[in-house]
């Protein structure tokens, strides 16, 4: 990788990517947060970096942590974040709300919690919004979770705002997930997502000093007991926790590497990269194909007239799509 | 359109998509029921149907109803069923659940409700699910919508179970979206995402006769007045109804007339077919060229390869994904 110090000056490729890749490599906190801004809004510069970040990365451990508003993640997030740390551990956490348009390092709302941390070079906490396109956020949750990895960090945190498919996109790309309650959650755990339920791996319940948790843990196991796993997959465990007074943690703790035990032994890890790769492939192949195609029949101004016939009942999409694609394979 | 029967049948080409197409445009429920489970499947050959009923289509009004599980969406599609009705139109029912695998015509939990129409032929309800993709279901729901508008039904009612992003997708498709709401939601309001927000042109408090209707009202036009629109723009009205009871029905199908008036006044109906087009062409494209170009790299046996070498480290997905969209441009 340094053969490009012996190569002549003149020939070398612009050095501008290149030293913002090295200062990441480095550990350098401001580069590596510019590159995430960056990131967010699909700047070209980005993705060139990303390029050679990619090739370092494949270290961190990913946890995603996801709940309802209010459940308390954020506060169980500074339980993690201790506990890693007293481990000897770096702790990166990237904080996404699909509904806020705030980021670049917004803190938002009580996650201002996770503030304490912030005089630790151990710790590194970073926000990312809805900069314009929504779907983009989940493949940008990934691309920064891609440049924290490179950096170094030995754990990487993602936590989300809320419950929805936004946030199962996002979860869906941690090694381990928690998705975290709160007692009295009623008739909510019946509306429960499938994919929800798909992504736990450890249920997590939090407050769990108030009056309904035993209801809700059992409601949960009985959920759980539904969709029984086949004899060698993961039973995600229910753990109770009241992170405002450290209950539970050293048990989460655990639970969180027994997790990681069984994706190492059983060979899920390997499979899970597998499938987060095709996955990754599959949608910037998608995005730079449609990208391309439109950019083409936008610039030989044929995009307005397709559009036109289509609204006015003249072509239908699916043809003009066929016609579209005929002319690529010429 | 008649043409064919004038050309020697030996140069036709096959009647099977054909008779099918003619048949729904006949009316035929079964032929429609049957072309929208092949839609749910992926089939192609409901493509080359949805080709012709396109074009045929333009004339329904597609009315979406969504809001969280027990608001009594079901319910209140019922009365408004009947409502539609007594007006002499036309009623046709798409329910969608995309937690459900169930689809097919299977009535899902309480739709039992609208069944009372099941012996009235100004009436189709018709459930989908996730089959397979989950991605896939707004697309589907669309395609499903423009088989029955092509059929001739006055009035499209989309119901889906829950507020996700999901069902933003699927209700984004509906010219007028109801969003159900059931008083003593509390915190829950707090929580309505930016998503809903935008898609709700009109709210509806069903149960208004229980004790906290007064204050989720007030919530909602609190909700509404942080987000005041420009002087031409439509301002969401909040309505209270009993569905059981009938009350407020009328109201709302008042609303609904109002919103539908407004459209067509301000040009924002145009507008919305325009968008609309435009998305579906979009996604139509990304999808057809994705898998073109999938499929060949598969069929050159260089797909494992490239996935391994991401998987490795060797090669980033990004720089994948370059090389495949140079070879395109040769």
């Amino acid at each position: 990788m340094g053969a490009g110090n012996h190569q002549t000056p003149g020939l070398m490729k612009p050095k501008a990517d290149m030293s913002v890749v090295d200062r990441i490599l480095n550990g350098e906190i401001r580069a590596a947060a510019r590159l995430i801004r960056d990131i967010e809004d699909g700047r070209p510069v980005a993705r060139e970096a990303l390029k050679t970040l990619y090739t370092s990365s494949g270290q961190a451990f990913v946890i995603g942590i996801t709940g309802p508003p209010g459940a308390g993640k954020s506060s169980l997030a500074d339980k993690l974040i201790e506990a890693f740390r007293g481990q000897g551990k770096k702790v990166a956490v990237v904080a996404v709300d699909p509904t806020s348009p705030f980021s670049g390092g917004a803190i938002l709302g009580d996650r201002i919690r996770m503030n304490r941390h912030a005089s630790d070079d151990g710790v590194f906490i970073r926000s990312m919004g809805t900069r314009g396109h929504l779907g983009g956020l989940s493949a940008a949750t990934s691309d920064a979770v891609t440049v924290l990895d490179a950096m170094g960090w030995d754990i990487i945190l993602v936590e989300t705002v809320g419950v929805g498919q936004d946030e199962v996109e996002i979860v869906r790309t941690a090694h381990t997930s928690l998705v975290v309650m709160v007692p009295g959650m009623g008739d909510d755990i019946q509306a429960i997502k499938a994919g929800i339920l798909e992504i736990a791996n450890i249920f997590v319940v939090n407050k769990a000093d108030r009056p309904d948790t035993d209801r809700t843990v059992r409601d949960l196991e009985n959920l759980l007991d539904m969709n029984l796993p086949s004899e060698d997959e993961w039973r995600p465990p229910v753990v109770r926790t009241v992170a405002l007074r450290q209950d539970g943690i050293s048990e989460l703790m655990e639970k969180i590497q027994e997790h990681r035990n069984y994706l190492l032994s059983s060979g899920r890890l390997a499979r899970f990269e597998e499938e987060k790769s095709a996955q990754r492939f599959a949608e910037l192949l998608k995005e730079g194909l449609f990208r391309q195609v439109h950019d083409r029949i936008q610039h030989e101004d044929r995009l307005k007239g397709i559009l036109e016939a289509i609204v006015n009942k003249e072509l239908d999409p699916y043809t003009a799509v066929d016609r579209i694609l005929e002319e690529k394979l010429k």
